[in-house]
């Protein structure tokens, strides 16, 4: 507390991230890293910016970045927004298009910074209740609001809307900004940037941090119709000129190039997830059906913060959520084949 | 305009930046850019965090690089920030700090992005004019205000306050934060971080883009009492978990570290600056006192728009603002001495 303080400062409850520790050894499965190291490709073009070109401004519209990514999805370049990671990109959004008179929508548990960027930005908003098995019902989102945000696939349950349902949450919220953040859609979902050109009022998020492998980059972005995307430039513009540094613009390139090996990493992740899941339940463990690198479990015998600190002291950490509903359940990243195992193991010494 | 914009967003007026061409053989002398590379031991450290790591999210507390600030500073761990730019450190400290009901004052000629914060944060701010010199006058800043923040060396002038007038200014104004954005002033200015130990409302701001040769890199950092760096620390927390990527840390914290190539290039934009300075009053232009990596300057006989497109036919870019006061006036970067000798053949053919 300080008189110094801004009104604002003084209401905020920060986002708390999973623990980033550095212990060697440790069996990682608490932030949603991807288990696989970066393209090789990306290690060389950010080797190839390595120089006295350091020394001068990134281009402070990346567009050679924006172009890399709209023709990805068929897109102009006025239709994509970059930024330091997708939860800058999504500040952004909750500050240009989410607030609004009437009150923002989102499920009662989904990504936990929702509500901190409504505290950042003094933001009305409702949740709404998840179904008893933890899936979004889209006919519960419904005018009028001042706009939704979905993740899809949903954190930290990992389930999974359809694009039928995505389309119907679109046209029933018509006069208000939809946001999608796809974080994870590339584990089994499919994205609904196919949707921009027709509905004026998706946004979707995605991030290189999952299924590029770059979590230590920091590089996301947004597709939508131009004057969506301009409303994200007009904040960023007031912001930070340069949100990408010229290292973060370069890897982000050559990572959405390589299809390879984004095609093949996905797939051994969403291959091992199948087999933690199926692991899983033979244990007893109930698993929500997962599209993401990630499975949310709870086991009927055993309190979810105890396993986590079983867990912990066999040097392998989840992710457990303090909060309503969710308390008993464990989110679990997917991690490389061997790391699963280890969970498995420590798992059968209860 | 589109209807899903927030009220935000309709009346924003986004900071415009020095534009980055692209083209081979430019005498870049538009946006401040350090001429040298950044340090050899730089581009080492950044080698060395190529790898698999980059998987992996950054620490969001970004530990090491705070550590290495504090112990240049000689100041505790909790007295530093550090953000993506100085850019994205003064929006932070404009939103945490300087929002109040009195009005923030700084100089009605500055840093062009401080109106820019005030518009994005709702920010109710008065300028205050430099002197017929173009200097600050620390007495004309007085309470009752919100808040201060002053470019010292100011920017685009180049001119200095002395470090017993920022002293003043702290001591008449104790009841406000006053932010001090040295983002030049390791060209020729005392940094006013030995006064964070004595003043409660002192926050200085600094960056790495200048004097490292890391515009590319996009770190800055600010120093400060605890509880005015917990402001900041509420608003990133609140916005953006992992501001600086693995390899902007890792280069940053190379680049501090190594004080003898700071040194060494600092001095040499020093002495290239005083040699284009002399060169440039040879031929009749009146430049302000600098103690940045640049110059601001004017012709009697020649209008400033015209000198700048003179010189862009021969591919040399300096910044000209048309702005109130100053629209007779180029701010022209240092540069390396081929490139200063390049401007200076170029005025000769006036």
């Amino acid at each position: 507390m300080s008189k110094y303080w801004s009104d604002r400062v003084h209401r905020l409850t920060p986002y708390l991230p999973g623990e980033q520790p550095k212990l060697p050894g440790l069996v990682k499965l608490n932030t949603n890293e991807n288990p696989y190291s970066p393209s090789p490709k990306v290690l060389e073009a950010l080797r190839g910016e390595l120089g006295a070109g350091l020394r001068l401004y990134p281009d402070p519209n990346s567009e050679r970045l924006k172009t890399t990514i709209a023709e990805l999805f068929g897109l102009a370049g006025d239709q994509v927004f970059v930024g330091n990671g997708s939860d800058e990109v999504l500040a952004h959004a909750f500050q240009a298009l989410l607030k609004h008179d009437r009150p923002l929508l989102f499920p009662d548990i989904t990504y936990s910074f929702y509500p901190v960027y409504c505290g950042l930005y003094d933001i009305d908003y409702r949740t709404v209740a998840l179904d008893d098995d933890m899936a979004i019902r889209v006919e519960d989102y419904r005018p009028p609001n001042g706009g939704i945000v979905l993740a899809n696939p949903n954190a930290p349950t990992g389930r999974l809307l359809d694009l039928a349902a995505i389309e119907r949450l679109l046209a029933n919220n018509l006069d208000a900004a939809v946001v999608i953040d796809e974080a994870y859609v590339d584990f089994g979902g499919e994205s609904a940037a196919p949707l921009v050109r027709r509905y004026p009022n998706l946004l979707v998020i995605q991030t290189l941090s999952k299924s590029r492998s770059l979590a230590g980059l920091r590089v996301g972005y947004a597709l939508g119709q131009a004057h969506l995307i301009e409303a994200l430039e007009r904040i960023k513009g007031s912001f930070n000129s340069y949100p990408l540094d010229r290292l973060a613009a370069a890897g982000a390139v050559a990572a959405l190039l390589d299809r390879d090996y984004f095609e093949h990493t996905r797939q051994q992740v969403m291959a091992t997830r199948e087999w933690l899941r199926e692991a899983l339940q033979q244990r007893g463990f109930r698993v929500i059906p997962s599209a993401a690198n990630f499975l949310f479990a709870r086991h009927p015998d055993h309190d979810a913060a105890e396993l986590a600190r079983f867990l912990r002291e066999r040097h392998i950490i989840v992710r457990h959520f303090r909060l309503p509903r969710i308390d008993q359940f464990l989110r679990i990243t997917v991690g490389q084949d061997e790391e699963c195992r280890a969970l498995v193991r420590a798992l059968d010494q209860l």
